[in-house]
């Protein structure tokens, strides 16, 4: 889908590495929230809380995986999964727009 | 208020200035639009369709309105307002966080 309707938004950005990597908050009425997201050219970790579902909208990007040796690319669109309390890193070489779902087990 | 709620959100980006300005669509019941953005640091030149009410959410910026010969500063939050079919130069000094309302008239 290409819009979300009937949610709730955060007004304040959330804001990372300088604002190298931005977000705005979206709430849904099931209780469940997702992240719209820009990351900038740069080198990135990030920890998982919640296990994690990352949409990529557009951008080029290498994903470094909990637990694995190989790095994934996406050039576009594209999707990975983030397991809960892991940590992942990120090498963002053109500016990425993203979608993050964030998912109670 | 510190967030909106019952809108609808377009989940791709608007991108300008090679992703140093970027922003995310908010769709109201009333038919309003506004649009919840972050600015890197540079300098930016903007032109106008409708009137906009820029509201700075946080950050540290000059803003020289069409017409005016003085910049004006703002750092941390405040608001400006530009008239229809106008341009405005921005200089943003740190990462800013705003909130761009589309007025009809």
């Amino acid at each position: 889908m290409s819009q979300f309707e009937n949610v709730t938004v955060v007004k304040k950005a959330n804001v990372y590495f300088d604002g190298k990597v931005t977000s705005r908050t979206v709430l849904f009425a099931d209780g469940t929230k997702k992240t719209l997201g820009i990351m900038m050219p740069g080198e990135y970790e990030f920890g998982t809380d919640q296990k994690e579902i990352m949409e990529i909208l557009g951008g080029e990007l290498k994903v470094l995986l909990p637990g694995e040796s190989e790095w994934q690319k996406f050039n576009g669109t594209g999707e990975f999964v983030i397991p809960a309390k892991a940590s992942f890193k990120l090498e963002v070489l053109t500016v990425t727009d993203y979608c993050c779902s964030y998912i109670s087990e």
